[in-house]
């Protein structure tokens, strides 16, 4: 793939990610990484007696799914430096085991640094669902290579 | 444990949660379970060639882990309704394979909301590692229960 | 958590952990790792014509997950010195998958040992499932610090 | 369990392993360890639009599963020195998530080598699921030990 | 394999297993898999701190390779009914990450029961270690199969 | 990406994957999720007697890695409709533990089919570790969509 740079990404460009089902595999999984035991995630007779029914993928795990997802696509890995974070993680509806997750990608800010080689942008993830409804949305800042003149 | 409210935390009250040490297996784990395959964190070959000289610990993966260390001390968990997403995480140092974790949380905000029986808090988690460096810092925030009156 | 010492524990005291349910996936990563591919707990077609007419999970699971389980309430993680092994561990129901199970402990030997700062206490593990049906029992040894005086 | 040795695996000898369920947590585990995310494999939605109609285990896992199954019978561990490659791999049906298999060995071809200690013969691995189909063929060839003279 | 009873293990019938390595990787997806995050096997800076100097395996962990070491061998697999439970399990020594187990087996207790059909034996293995150590000791007790008259 | 067809590849094209580090925990987690525990890839005690002196990578391992960095660069997705199998699969050289490897693929072989609308190539895999070497090749057969005309 030829090499990208901060100039070729404007504000308002768009993609998508390939999607994954979200399974019980992954839940377990990950509650056993992260050590997150949370009852909504791990214990299906409490998680029955919660407004969601059953057990709930933890918010993290979409989140890491979603960064894995869009790196996948290869759309910006050689223009990027560094993460420098992200803002606004939020859940908007639960995850479901057996859901399945797409990552709608957006560039929503753009600036340069005091470095002329560099210069940062902000994308905002929707991650949705099969029925088409997001289910957390985030904005990543990355911190990006600039052409050279 | 003793059911604990929005109350039960003020401004300032920190805490500290057990320690981890981040090995080459979570890498490994990480990378296949969210598909961040991003060379920096997999391949030997190319981060010797980088400023940090060897494999770097996904940051989301260090995030993941520091939710998990907090819900083991149990501190909150019966006062929270739900997690309502976090802000400002950033990258401060480097992790590196072998090194191991501590999360040092303190409340940094509180306020009522229209429920008279549902507070807002945010805690800021100071992740360290064991040379004391903090890696990475977040803001959390929590809808919670109030004592009912 | 404020130290705990051999003195804090008397014969007849009692709690009871978090819960969790044993999944496919756990007794697929524990076959994996213990390398305990019995037909009973793999091979769904074998398993559909014995009494228990499906896979059940492996004894050594449960009573891993119970070690666990009873290590994440923090309730005697300080006062144990080392772990001096475990007897009459005995599977009393089978565990399906989708079962979830909490362990109740109970304290119910407690002796001095001929050093003055350690004693020796024996705790019983009844693993319920979530019909409060016991499947294992297990007793458990601990040296423990006694408070210095 | 005795030496065995080139000698003592004939043409037309047969034997088969034991059985395993090939579940959603091989499927997912095997699709992150190999970085294998083809949506017929992880992607429900996909899969349920596909002739197949459902997620459809990757060929290589149940290659992988095939070489473990016939190790640990243990029929000729002692005898093999190298294993010399694998040809004519190929799917003959889908395996689905819950299917079980069962591997029929059969020793197809048998040839001595340059060096008076060692032959060579091919095996043919016929993967089968629980309804006697076969789902997969290859045939193995190894380098083996001959009884000395 | 011929079908094994009850009668063909007397007492003093001994046999060994193959060996395997403890890796990190076990003893992280131990720990994960169990939620036994004990800071000897999973924090490196405190265990540098303990008599063992570096992080030890889980205990239960080294119970449950040696489960699976026995069964790999298929000794005794078709003649038995059930596992009856364990006795006198416990650590000799500790098992450090690197170290390479092996089970040793010896029937040492045989009785016949109510039910004509059924006997039961207790078994013992011993663990040890790559020096030969002996790190994990335990009774098995199984229900087995008696030859039909 | 726009969709790609077998016209699209002609004999000779070539493309290089990513890297990966091979690591033990990809030979662990391997020899658990495939049941494949030979001592040359689990038993270090056995392997430091053997020629290569250390644990060696199993070969099908490195296969299934193979297709998963194949698949990660997204060049022929969507061209394929089957896989038709694998021939000619050797291990030229050992992968251990620590070794990174990348997949250099070359169209060797091109055919038209019955159907008009259906091509069939053979695409030759020559997987290498970070010195260049190459330690397994392989030839896999594609199914592919052919222009519509």
């Amino acid at each position: 793939m030829p090499q990208k740079f901060w100039e070729d990404f404007d504000i308002g460009f768009k993609f998508k990610t390939a999607s994954i089902t979200v399974t019980e595999t992954h839940v377990v999984n990950w509650a056993c990484l992260t050590m997150d035991f949370y009852p909504l995630h791990v214990d299906k007779e409490y998680a029955a007696k919660t407004v969601f029914k059953e057990r709930v993928a933890h918010g993290p795990l979409i989140f890491g799914m979603a960064v894995g997802l869009v790196g996948m696509t290869g759309v910006a890995a050689d223009a990027v430096i560094a993460w420098l974070g992200v803002d606004s993680l939020k859940m908007r509806a639960p995850v479901k085991i057996g859901d399945t997750i797409t990552v709608e990608v957006e560039v929503i800010e753009k600036r340069e640094t005091s470095k002329p080689a560099q210069g940062v942008q902000t994308w905002r993830y929707n991650v949705c669902n099969q029925r088409g409804e997001v289910v957390l949305t985030c904005e990543m800042k990355f911190l990006m290579h600039k052409k050279e003149r």
